[in-house]
């Protein structure tokens, strides 16, 4: 890359600042393996709220909250009566997850304004910093939640209405975290949006690229999987006539397992979540339960692991005397990003000297609601061998920098359309 | 079985009684598949005490209550002096379990005061009927918790602070259900316990007996695994890379299982219980924990089971780049109890013209605890198919019947003896 913008006095990012917020953000809720736990709406979330507040309000930005939690720090524009070009992401994390998933999006927007601050640059539009509530989906089901809210695809009172495993709701833990605002959550136009990521994935790093220009969605869905027995004592029964729900279970993860690995790489599926019933050793489990998410390319391969794995729950079934039951829901189709966005990232990669690719996302993020409201650009930057959703997750501190130079040369550009 | 004792004035077990009550208490809790869900402390384990409180009463028998929860009702004898002649066992059930676990031993035993009762007859020993706390360990753990507190070989204190799943303490909720008796647990001399059982096996139905003389308890212990992979983004991380930590529990269920079924009918295990981390669709797992109950006729065959699955652990782990940590606990070694009291339930059996048979049990009972303080009997009727800890859980009228009527003569005996 090269340093036309520091020695023209142009607007340039501040790749050390950046990296220190990364590494402070990534303390709350830090945990000793280096990752961290900041699952939406928990102490650690609050705390991380409030560190983004200061830092905006230190950035001379205003902070405004909607009523599902998301956090606009607005810089205002030539023409406030423009709609705003955001810049976004997610500062909550999975149970644990990593320093960069989210955060980077969100603290490489504050990264930006500082930058424009610096130069004394004012932008035609206002540009906002967005922190979506709940993108991890970790504590509070569905993921996407803020966004998907903004966005008008998830009514507010059905969300709000949501609880954890604790019981506990959106609205009480939202209203705890001192984040539940007086703003209506969208209903309001949105210029564009841009989005900087960790990519999660193997792709850049593989082909030496520093930039991932982000085409396309992926062809995902979930599923479900209930598999009934029968209870009985476990130091009594037979164990030729047990009917074993989380032996049908334990199969069943396998034989996912197997399929996923024959659909790499253009799809792929886990089985990640297992309950069962009662689970306590004396008893042979009843009733045990699976879910799994698929991604893949195309709408035709996503069918066919769902069509494998109800052939394998079949299978089981009858081998092993137990009743299983498979559903699919959430069913996310392939979303084809704006292509002039598309281009401009491509371009701004290519004008700082850096090696670029276009690329499709097999995850969600939260650019994928607001695709629905405004043209989007998703930008991935490498991670470190493809570990996301993970305390290892990791992205080389240059790769921030890169990331947040593009974001700082796009936002300029859509920030100035008229 | 013969009727001499209808005839002749002699007390006699009134079979239709028993059954009602059996029903009726099967009822609290119940569940739609004919089980009922009572766990130890529970709203409906209140109700059963209050059921069974008031059936005492109903008999004339004086009730008391132990500091742990486990009730007494006590019929007198002609020298008060003397210990008790106890029979007994539990109203609390697995989550859901069935209608006759525990609580046939328990009815079984009121049943035989009401014969002496309507007989007229004294006995030179007070006979109490006993409802040991928490036998299951379905909520609380460990299970044979009131049964060992009262026998010395569980702490009072340590038990009380014990919690379930929400937290809840023993203390707390043993409060709520108003059985937080005055009465120190335990200190007290027993003569003898006599406990009929369902024999949860199928070893009676097998051999076409109706009662079981029970010679000695098997080498059980519990085993737990605890298997460490990596977090990582589900939909993302090249899964021939992955190291997930829910495929190696899967593994290791399986192998389990077959582990077990190589034991059978000698000694049996099971992978019963599971536990996930993060237990989220879009995480791979980095954490699972599995734990097993084993059960073998012979020590060496413990040893065996718990060899071949450390075994399988070290080929997983390997195999599938995990660490997997085992570990053991719970030690159950073999008890032999009274021969006398065998000897007494043979002849009783053969006196009523049943056929009896001698038979080990695999699973733990209160008596197992209160042999550490006075010579024990457990006697076994079959229950349908072996199946126990099921809502399918089924023992015919006049096996039950057949059951207490032993009981009865064995109890006039020992509660006469000097
Ligand atoms: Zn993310
Ligand atoms: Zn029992």
């Amino acid at each position: 890359m090269n340093d036309m913008h520091d020695m023209t006095g142009l607007p340039e990012i501040d790749g050390a600042r950046l990296w220190s917020d990364l590494m402070t953000m990534g303390a709350i809720g830090g945990t000793a393996r280096g990752g961290s736990f900041r699952p939406a709406l928990s102490g650690a979330d609050a705390e991380a709220r409030n560190l983004f507040a200061h830092w905006a309000r230190e950035a001379g930005l205003a902070l405004s909250v909607d009523r599902v939690g998301n956090m606009f720090a607005r810089r205002e524009g030539r023409d406030p009566s423009l709609p705003p070009l955001m810049i976004g992401s997610h500062l909550d994390t999975q149970m644990p997850g990593g320093k960069f998933d989210g955060v980077l999006g969100v603290l490489a927007g504050l990264a930006v304004v500082r930058a424009l601050n610096a130069a004394g640059l004012e932008t035609q539009r206002a540009i906002e910093i967005v922190n979506w509530t709940n993108e991890e989906g970790a504590r509070f089901q569905p993921g996407l939640m803020g966004s998907a809210v903004f966005a008008g695809l998830l009514p507010l009172d059905e969300v709000l209405a949501r609880t954890d495993r604790k019981g506990l709701s959106v609205r009480d833990e939202l209203a705890a975290t001192g984040y539940a605002g007086p703003v209506p959550a969208g209903g309001r136009e949105v210029h564009k949006y841009l989005e900087l990521h960790i990519e999660q994935g193997p792709e850049l790093e593989k082909n030496g690229a520093v930039i991932g220009a982000v085409t396309n969605s992926s062809w995902g869905c979930s599923g479900f999987i209930e598999i009934r027995g029968e209870n009985g004592h476990s130091q009594t029964a037979a164990m030729s006539r047990r009917r074993n729900a989380l032996v049908g279970a334990a199969k069943l993860i396998l034989a996912i397992e197997e399929i996923g690995a024959a659909q790499e790489p253009a799809g792929m599926v886990s089985a990640t979540v297992v309950e069962n019933w009662p689970n306590n050793r004396v008893n042979i489990p009843h009733l045990a339960k699976l879910s799994y998410v698929v991604v893949h390319e195309t709408a035709e391969g996503r069918q066919a692991i769902i069509d494998r794995i109800e052939e394998a729950a079949r299978r089981i079934a009858e081998d092993s005397h137990l009743d299983i039951e498979t559903t699919t829901a959430h069913f996310r189709d392939r979303l084809d990003f704006s292509p002039d966005l598309l281009d401009l990232t491509v371009k701004t990669a290519e004008g700082r000297g850096l090696s670029v690719m276009t690329l499709p996302t097999l995850t969600a993020h939260d650019a994928l609601s607001i695709h629905f409201v405004a043209p989007v650009a998703i930008v991935f930057v490498p991670c470190r061998d493809g570990i996301s959703h993970s305390e290892l997750e990791w992205c080389e501190p240059e790769h921030a920098t890169a990331g947040a130079r593009v974001l700082l040369d796009m936002a300029l550009a859509a920030a100035n359309e008229g």
